[in-house]
């Protein structure tokens, strides 16, 4: 059974479950930054995915990719799967501003955090078209 | 007409010509570390690519993941596309290792370099199995 990672948990907020992954919001306002974790038990890596789940993995990435760009301000979208911490694969979409605390460097690792205000979130999840985009 | 980046040419070594992308090995041997380029003009993010050749993209990816895990010793492989430096579209593909330099931060903005020998160039492009697995 897929249960999400502790960690993933603590530093996220659900925003919608799509057909193979939960799509997680990054707990740090400093970027929009959009997580999807893929329901498969035990998987630490893209390539270890079946390929009906690759495709369906690169679907809700694009998705997630175009509404970000619709949705939000930035100057550069970072895509990538690490997990040299959490080893749980999950795909990060990171929105970043030439004026952002980390930038041109990556935001893993990089300090800075904001939390959220509650506001905020519900604003984000709200906003986010899981309903029509995404069902199927 | 497509033009690779004058960056990614310096740092790099060519190992294939892919059906949509350049692979290249970053001349960095911390970590086995290659990078595929699609020979598109003016992208500069994965969304902005058609369906056909997201779809070549990342079965070009996969290609190389599993070549990779096959070929290097790793504990974890770290995938992604940030391009914040170099804004031409590229995806990393970086073996990484617990005693690696950068673990468990990311490679990118992280000093350490060691320049390969051209032995061993010729030894991982010679290993590269793309006339086999790649064609087409």
């Amino acid at each position: 059974m897929f249960k999400l990672d502790e960690r993933l948990q603590r530093d996220t907020f659900p925003v919608a479950s799509l057909p193979l992954c939960e799509l997680l919001l990054s707990n740090n306002a400093h970027y929009p930054w959009l997580i999807l974790v893929p329901r498969r038990e035990g998987i630490t890596e893209i390539h270890q995915l079946d390929h009906a789940d690759r495709d369906q993995l690169w679907r809700e990435s694009h998705q997630v990719s175009v509404w970000m760009a619709d949705h939000f301000q930035f100057d550069k979208l970072n895509v990538g799967a690490l997990g040299n911490v959490v080893s749980q694969l999950h795909l990060h979409h990171v929105g970043r501003r030439k004026d952002d605390p980390a930038w041109p460097g990556p935001v893993w690792g990089h300090g800075a955090t904001i939390s959220y205000l509650p506001e905020q979130v519900e604003e984000i999840k709200s906003a986010f078209p899981w309903t029509t985009a995404f069902v199927g």
